[in-house]
């Protein structure tokens, strides 16, 4: 069974062999790759995985041009092989349906993919024009956070990014160091999103923003990491490079960073409150969704009343109208204002805690969203009437 | 809240209402109407449910055109009211978010759904219009089966029904009534199944093709049937009506029948079996399913070589080729077959007990597909080399 395979380093061919590996383990590793692996990509060496096995590990590679993912699995019997590009759908789809535990036998042109009587053979191709590893460089921040921090701060800002592909910067979310701690912000110029981890109130030493699509892929890699495990990672002007341990393997991803920065979104903040609105989170969530099954499709429009000790939310569309009321702790004025309910509902659906704050600026001005204890905020433009 | 609403019977006005209703129940029984409530119709009236508050119940209904339910609802404080119409969706949506026990309200113009604090108001619509109950007429047959009996046929031979719209009967499945059960048939021309449900030797009595979209509605009304109940049949040239109790309530649906019955197919399934395999069930699914992995996407192709002692399944495309090995015992010579692996797994995944046996007629032509105790046989035509 054991042959030669193209080894680029060696310029040569050197000897390929068998490897045991955990189904488990692989599956797991592979289905990240998945998120990865370009199906619509004009480049179709995109559409292969580069694989490797050194040093007792199993070294798989993917790459969509804006998202580089490596991950590395220990392996018994570890040969010493490529790099090889194999075909990544074929690859997966065979490692997902494997029965038990699988073994990857290398040959020139070939990996088969073996369990039981079971087998896959996927013919490899060259690794040449396959996309380098970015290289991070020598200019550059190096740190690590927490990856349930990392995560918290990415998932709780994703929504608010604009969804309009001639937006710019706002397809994306900044990411800010402060000296005590960092902040996730993303807008797309209707509402915004922050989440502080840590102390904020310093001027940031460093801002970067990362392309949502990016950050869809990178949410679900960091959900790998080992519980309680911290992200190692590095900053340049162009790269944000993360890397961390999974129970299965190492996992290290690369992310081409978006030019520019955000405009100066404090001044969207507003300071001054004439109505502030102390509401029960779960009620004002679950109001407002049942509320808005009869809201203008196209407006998803929804009405709120603050009065002294009660909210009251009402919606009308084509086929009749809605109402709810919840208690409310007001201070302040009575006031009423609308919002789009969805916009309003992605802002609470992050809320944390019991209670949160209504901050209402004025009835056409921005409303800003805080929970009890800080951390969150959000900021809901209101609808003109 | 108490006020008059149109009822035609009466060429008037009568008193609408309130009424009170388990949420949970109601919703179910919408959730039925979801399945035939028309969305894509060119009439309007069919995106509405009619309904009416009459002997302590409240019944709803929903008409495609091609299939009409009946859900019943005991309800407390029933009153007497409509029939009137609601838009479908909103109402469904409305009662799906509902925070508990729901009260109806009916008025003028309007269906007020109420919870707690919350209510939606929907406008409703006079019924005239909408499509009546499709007369069954005295020129039928009525009878019983088990739900558990009639799903089972139905589901089982669902899937060999052809998806092409010019293929005309065979958008169908054939039901016919024996004097000592019944059975159900589907196929596409290229492949059949065949469900009986007690001793189907006889001659037929009756024959009535269902049309298959009317069955995807049949099949989760069936599901909702009590535990061991019976289905009350009504068979005419045109029409099946099923009327069956559930936990929550009652239940009536009219099928409009396909024209015409099945070509003889008892033709197609061949006599004179030269091979036999006997293969255990659940080994040649798992191993079918991970070889066709690599299959050629267009074509599906399979190859099953049957030899003493074994089946081999091989596969080839794109990317590579595929293998595995299951124990076989055959009778007969060793011959080589191909098959869409598409058509022999939807084939493979009715079949119930531990063992089944493959009864080859040729190479390349059919082959019956048989389980250990009965009642479920599939014909596939093997694919040209």
């Amino acid at each position: 069974l054991r042959d030669k395979v193209y080894y680029p380093d060696h310029d040569g061919w050197q000897k390929g062999g068998n490897m045991r590996i955990g189904k488990e383990a692989l599956k797991k590793a592979l289905s990240l790759t998945k998120l990865v692996l370009n199906k619509r990509t004009s480049n179709p060496l995109l559409t292969y995985l580069h694989i490797r096995g050194h040093d007792g590990e199993l070294a798989v590679r993917a790459s969509s041009g804006e998202v580089d993912l490596e991950v590395r699995l220990p392996v018994e019997d570890g040969v010493e092989f490529g790099p090889i590009l194999v075909p990544g759908s074929p690859a997966i789809l065979a490692v997902e349906n494997a029965p038990g535990e699988v073994e990857l036998v290398v040959e020139t042109g070939t990996i088969s993919i073996r369990a039981g009587k079971w087998r896959a053979d996927l013919a490899t191709a060259n690794p040449e024009g396959f996309p380098d590893w970015p290289e991070i460089g020598p200019d550059r921040f190096d740190g690590h956070i927490a990856a349930t921090d990392l995560i918290r701060a990415l998932f709780n800002v994703r929504y608010a990014v604009s969804r309009d592909s001639y937006r710019g910067i706002f397809r994306g979310i900044q990411l800010e160091r402060h000296a005590g701690g960092f902040r996730a912000v993303a807008s797309d110029g209707y509402r915004m999103a922050i989440q502080d981890i840590g102390n904020t109130n310093d001027q940031p030493t460093h801002k970067v923003v990362l392309p949502s699509v990016a950050v869809d892929s990178l949410i679900p890699f960091l959900r790998e990491a080992e519980e309680g495990s911290e992200i190692n990672v590095s900053l340049t002007r162009s790269l944000l490079e993360a890397a961390f341990t999974t129970p299965w393997g190492g996992v290290r991803t690369s992310l081409r960073l978006m030019e520019g920065e955000f405009p100066d979104y404090q001044n969207v903040i507003p300071k001054e409150f004439p109505v502030r609105a102390v509401l029960d989170v779960k009620s004002f969530r679950e109001a407002l969704e049942r509320v808005s099954v009869l809201a203008d499709e196209k407006s998803q429009r929804v009405d709120l009343l603050l009065e002294e000790g009660r909210a009251v939310l009402t919606a009308q569309g084509d086929y009749g109208e809605s109402r709810e009321e919840i208690p409310a702790t007001l201070e302040g004025p009575s006031i009423s204002l609308a919002y789009s309910a969805r916009y309003l509902l992605d802002a609470l659906q992050r809320v944390s805690g019991k209670v949160m704050t209504l901050q209402i600026s004025g009835q056409f001005s921005p409303t800003l969203i805080e929970q009890e204890d800080g951390g969150y905020r959000a900021v809901v433009v209101p609808l003109r009437v």
